[in-house]
Formats: C-alpha cells, structure tokens, sequence
C-alpha cells in the first residue's frame, strides 16, 4: 500500500486512540460526578501511559510515531551520517512522508480528544470550574514562567525520546509496553511542574477541541501558552534523537 | 475433545476466574469492614484487569474471549471476505461454538460471581447502603441518560475490541498481559462514566446474582438499566471487530 | 547436587526473601513513623505480589514454590494418572523431598519475617496499637468467623494454585511476573476478608516471629485463629491442583 | 571503543537519567505547588524504579550498573574461584574500569539530580520547609540511629543486589523490566526506615547538589548522615554479591 496512506491511516488511529484513553483519564479523575473523581496523579499518569501502550499496537505499520516529537527526532537523525533512511520499516525519510506523519497526529489527536469530550459529555457541561474542564483537554504549567516552562517541557521530551530512540534498538522482550512504561517514568518524575505535555499533537489538538466544542460553561482556552508545548517538546525532542544517535556510538 | 466441550469448559470457568477476582476487587473497596475499603477506582480497574490476566491463562484453550462482544467481534469478522473461519485455533465458526461460547461467559460468569459473594458473605450482609451492594455485583451510570450510557459503554468496547483483536495478530512479547493491560488502560480512560461493563456477560451476571442470592438489606436489582451494558458493548465490539479487520489492510 | 541441599538452600533462601520483602511491606505501610504509613491496600498487595517476583529468582533451582500449599498441590497432582512426577525439573516427588520443601518453607518464612522485624525494629517497638504490630507479621480476619474464615482462604488459594499451575505449562513470555501478578490479583480481588495469607509458611512463620520476637509492647500471637491460615490454604490449594489437572485434559 | 569511554559515556548517561526521574518524583511529590503533591509512597518508589527502567536502557552497552553497590559487588564476586573477569560484556575487571565505573556514577548522578532541580526550581525555591527539600535530593532516616539505619541500608541492598545477579544468569523474558520490579519491591518492602538510598551515587550525588545549589530557604545538607547510606550499600551489595555466588553453586 501506498506508504503515505498507511501513514495516515495507522498514525491517524494510533494517535487517536491515545487521546481517546488519555483526555479520558484527565477527565475521569477531575469532572464533576465520575467515578475515577480524585483518583489522583499515579492514575493519571498510567491512564496516559496506557493509552500509548494501545495506541503502539493500533500504529504498529507505521511504526507508532504517536507524536511530533518523534517524528522529527527520527528526521533529525536521518539528517546525521549513518543516521536512518526510514521512518518506519518500508516508510523512506521525505518531505512528503514526515509531513503525512504530522498530519495524521495532530488529526488524530483532535478525534480522539472529541470521542473522549463524546463519552464525558455530561460531566464536562456539569463541572464547575473551567480552568480544570480545560486542564481535561489540554495542559497548563503549575507556575506559570515561559522559560522555566519550555525548559521542563523541553528535559522531559528530551528524556522520553532518548530512552525511546536507544530501546527500539535494544533487546526488550517487552514490545510497546517498553515505550508505556518509559512516559510513565517521564510523567512520574517531570510532570510535576507542566503537565507533561511531551508531545505537541496532544497538546494543540486537546485545546482546538476545548476552543470549538460545546461545552457548558467553559472558560478561555488559554492560547497565550500553546507554544509552550509546542516548542519544548520539539527542542527537546530533536536533541533527544541526535543524544541517541551520539550514543549509539558508545556501544560499538 | 469436541470443541464444544473445549469452550464449555474452557471458557467457563476463565470467565468464572475473572468474575470472582473482578466482584471480589469491586466488593474489598466498597463493602463494609473490608482490608480494602476505600482503596479508590485504580486498586478496582487494576483488579478487573488482573481477573482477565487470571482468566485467559485458565481459558488459554478455547482463545479465552471471556466476553460475548469479543465472541460477536470475531463472528462479524468471519463474516468479512478474508476474515477468521475460526473463533480459536480448532474451534470452526458456527453457530453451535458461537453459542457455546455464550452460555459458558454467561454461566462461568454467574458462578464467579456468586463465589465472589460467598467469600465476601459477612461483608454483603452488613453493608447498609443497597446501591452500593448492587455496585458490587453490576454497573450503574455515574449520570443515567440511556443515549449517553450506550455511547459511553460502546465507544469504550469499542477501542477495547479493537485493541485485542489487533494486538492478536502482532508480536507482543507480553502474552496475557497485553490484554490486561488495554483492559485497564480502557478501565481507567472510559471507565469513570458507566463504570465499565465492557462485557455483557460480566453485567448480567452479575446482576441476576444480585437478584437471586440472599443478601441481607439489599435493594433492587436495577433491570431498567440492564440493557445498556448488553446493548453498548455488543454494539461497540462489532464495530470494533470490523475496524480492526480493516486496519489489518492498513499494513500489508 | 544431592536435591535435598538443594531444596533446603533454594527454598529456604527464596521464601526468606518473600517475607522480609513482604512482612516489610506490612510494617511499612502499618507502623509508627514509616514513610509509608497509610500507604494502602494496594501498597502492600503490590509489595507482597514483588516479594513473590524476588523470591521466585532466588528459588529458581527447585521450582520457586515458596509455599506449602503449592507443594502439596503437586504433590496431590503426582498421585493422579498422567500427573507429575518431579516437583520441579530434576526434584522426584518423595516423602524426603516433600518435607525438606515444608521444612525449607517454615525455615525460610521465619527467618526472613526476623529480618524484616530486625529492620524495622523502632517502628515495632513504638507502635502503639498491638493488633496492628500483630498484622505485620501474620493474617487476621476482618469479621471472625472459622467457617467463613476458612471458604476466604480456601478460594484464595484454590485459584492461586489453579492459575499457577496451569500457567506453569503455558508459554507465558513473563517468566516470574506472571507468578507475581496472579499473587496481586488475589490479593485484590479475594484477600479483604482474611488479608489473604494464601501459604500456610507466611502466616505460621509470621506468627511465630511474633510470639518470640522482643517487640516493645506486643500482645497476644492470637494462635486461636492459626488453624485457619493453615488449613484454608492447604485443602484450597490441593483441589486447586486437581482441578489444574483436569483442565489439562480440556485443551487436549 | 576504549572500554573506558564506553563506561564514563554509559554509566554516566544511564545514571544521570536515573537521578533525573528519580529526584524528579519526589521533588513532584513534596514541593509546593506541583501537580503530583501528596502522590504518595508507592508513587515515588515507582517513579525511582522507572527510573532504573529507563536508566538501564541507557547505560546498556556498560551492563548497567547505575550503583556504586552493584560495581563493587561484581567486583568481589571476580575476586573469588569461579567469578566472573568482566564488569559487562566486553569490560574487563582491573582498578581502572572499577574506577570508572564510579566516576561515571557519581558524576552522572549528580548531573542528573541538577537536572531535576532545573526544572523543578520554582517549586524547590517556593518550599517552606527545608528538612522537605533535602528530601527531595538526599535520603535521610525515619528514627535516626547509626547501627540501625545502616543495618536498613544493608539489608535493603543485600537483597536487590543478591536479586539482580541472579536475575542476571537466569531466563527472565523481562529485559530492564525484571530490574526496575526488584528495585520497586526493595523500596515497598525496607524502604520505609531509611528512604531506601541502595545506592551511595544517589545519596552522595544528591546531597552535594543540594549543598551547592542555590535553592532559596534551603537549610543544612545533614552531612553527619551520609555516611549511612554510603557504608551500608557498599557492605550490604558486596553481601549480596557473595551470596548469588553462593546460591550459584545449589543449581548445578
């Protein structure tokens, strides 16, 4: 099949499936009247990490990028002598093919976020404080400071995609719960000061959809920060591909 | 053997493993007096899980389905040009195995349940709030609203299908955990509005035990909300079923 | 090596780590001035359930049963047509190496609950509830009752073994996880009525600790409720093996 | 390569990112105003062990090590008859990769503990309470006691070093996974009188962060304690190395 197409269809899914679970947890554990209400920080870290360990195996053709993040560290690397000529296996590294991946991420991210909005719709137009509908959807920084922001951003996309790029070359016996298990690290221990957004397409897509659904009573969608995630992780994330590929040289 | 017996016997007693351990987490964090009272959704979702976790390996001949929307998934994809003609290895589509299937989630699914009240006896009986009793034993919606209830319950069967039946045809390193873990991702996602059901035989079930065993105080067995946790899941699984079978074109 | 050295150094070595992994778990969570006071049933059913995932490395030479319960299941299983004949590879089932397994047992539980209370030896000696300095080191139920007592431990372990055996001939890919994650799912689904002693050596080893240990304060051992632990699990765990047994035969 | 570069490269990669997440979760479970305030214990001893999941990944070309302890235990083991005369595949044993080895641990750690600060710094600067935020980088006692605390330290270390090397030489199917459970079960199970250093890089690297760094209110870095988690690991690891030499013998 046409790479572009698998591209699509398998990031379009895998992504969607992600935000799906994902806003489902931030949800389930903050709106009015669920019964995940309170579940607190441990669940919804592994909610988010678990809708990764889903979403790997519905992206499994196109190799689970799942995030922009990724998508560019690979592209990066692919730039460095000896780096990869493929983004995934039989998806050669082109202009045409990184920008399918980004297009199926951020579309993806957007349906899963409204299937989320669609189950929790009644708790969404019930919950009384709209900063925290908002925080279902999309993140915010606990102290809000533009460079200390994008500089936690950054550390965690950093982190997740070094260990990411290292481990698919490595032995792991573990399949995609390797890659849930290493957001879950990352969520545990960086995600206390911004949310941990570490991926781009999460974050615009979640506040697109708080910015354009009917949600009773909801506030700003507090455009002022969505480069935060956006640029951090990026940043982060491309070093992480080349600190891998630096890396990778240890072990010969 | 005859595959008959194989599924009769195979499935039910993994769905009674899975129905004991599931209403047992469910009856330790809400009954009275319990080790496990108040221990909060993630200790309940991530007892759920492990019930499947413990049920397949006890199922393992008979593909350990353990739910009549995974049975009618892979029903609806043998009906598709180049779907399965097995529902597991040795046991042919038919309408015998298909109902064979059936009544064993549904009878191995009573008897968990009610081997789960049997050991949680003296926590039943002194329970003094009846909604809770029945929480025990069924799901009930967080907000009660037929269309939202059957959205919410088929969007979460949905991804749940859709998951396995992928994950069944990738190398995953993980046996029976990969399905637990996407019930618990799916549990703590999409759970916190109907409670997941997810499976029409594990709400029946447990209701009609609801209904039949003397349990002291207890207040009605809630049959008006019966159909939800059928309707939804089946509903959900079959789609799932048929969007997993056309993503496996995604990838060739 | 003469397999009696064997049984005795690799049992008795595992099942000490067990406890004093899982005895510290109990103090942990329990006693005065821990950090991880408060911290939950499903704390400690983790902690217990990763004593089981140590101990079953350390105890690999002789089969890793760490409970008496297990032997005796296979024990029980030898007796039949078509069933075992070694209680792990190289081990032949005989009255010598059935005892030296109990003995390695009891031995080994003892000596790692010493441990674990050598560890935690201020926190035993200042706390100030006994029943709860008592539940540290051996089981109590939540309502009294030796019938309900009894069926609590009885379908505890009969699952436990029941899943355990039959995973022990299917192709897991988890090697011991598996052991340890049906530990948890028993732990949580089936152990808030009797605090799931599930191994006669854990409770009866614990309890002696206790009655012999100089713990500040302490009260009485309660040996009146010793038979149950022991009994519950042992008739629970060898029909658990009959049972494993004849499963066999359905997948033939 | 040098196998000495590979070490400083590896080792100290691998254990800047476990004190990065590691000192990151229990700066997101203590300092003011983060999201992951009050997580709780289970979630900081997951968080560190995800950290060894992550760090291991890492640090794979050195056999990571990640620990002082571990080095030196291997280190004892190839002192005697039958040891091993590599550090990792590929890494001979001599003064000068055992030096290395520590180097490379001390200075990652601490560069990883700078790393957390970093990005936590507007929490750690808003902190009331200094005996917290030293907590937040370095380990100190529940009940302070010399004989006592070390004895915590190694028994704790003991055992996860007596665990990890048989791992090692046994079938896991679980790659990095087996380790950071190991890791996780030590910090449920003993980490409750001490705070589970196990490690003298992590405690050492923290503490001489928290000296140095400009953190606003921060009080005494506690120096009279640090021997403890310094003595205690290194004689509890090189134990526990002895005895999975010991053990190796029973299974031959």
């Amino acid at each position: 099949m046409d790479p572009v197409v698998t591209v699509l269809a398998s990031e379009g899914a895998g992504t969607a499936v992600l935000l799906l679970l994902g806003v489902g947890v931030s949800a389930n554990a903050t709106l009015t009247d669920t019964f995940g209400r309170g579940g607190g920080y441990l669940m919804v870290a592994l909610g988010w990490s678990l809708g990764v360990f889903a979403g790997v195996y519905v992206a499994h053709p196109s190799g689970a990028h799942l995030n922009p993040a990724v998508t560019l560290a690979i592209t990066a690397q692919s730039l460095l002598p000896g780096g990869p000529t493929e983004l995934a296996p039989g998806i050669p590294v082109s202009l045409v093919t990184v920008l399918a991946y980004l297009v199926a991420e951020l579309g993806g991210a957007f349906a899963g976020a409204v299937a989320a909005w669609a189950v929790y719709r009644p708790h969404f137009d019930r919950h009384p404080e709209p900063r925290e509908t908002l925080g279902a959807l999309a993140t915010a920084p606990a102290v809000r400071s533009g460079p200390s922001n994008v500089l936690g951003e950054g550390v965690a996309t950093f982190v997740l995609v070094l260990v990411l790029l290292v481990l698919a070359r490595t032995p792991t016996e573990l399949g995609p719960l390797a890659s849930a298990l290493v957001v879950l690290a990352v969520g545990l221990g960086l995600g206390g000061t911004t949310g941990w957004a570490i991926n781009p397409a999460r974050d615009l897509a979640g506040r697109l959809a708080h910015a354009v659904l009917p949600i009773a009573g909801k506030g700003p969608s507090d455009w002022a920060y969505a480069w935060v995630p956006v640029v951090g992780p990026v940043a982060g994330g491309v070093l992480g591909g080349l600190a891998a590929h630096a890396l990778g040289a240890v072990g010969g």
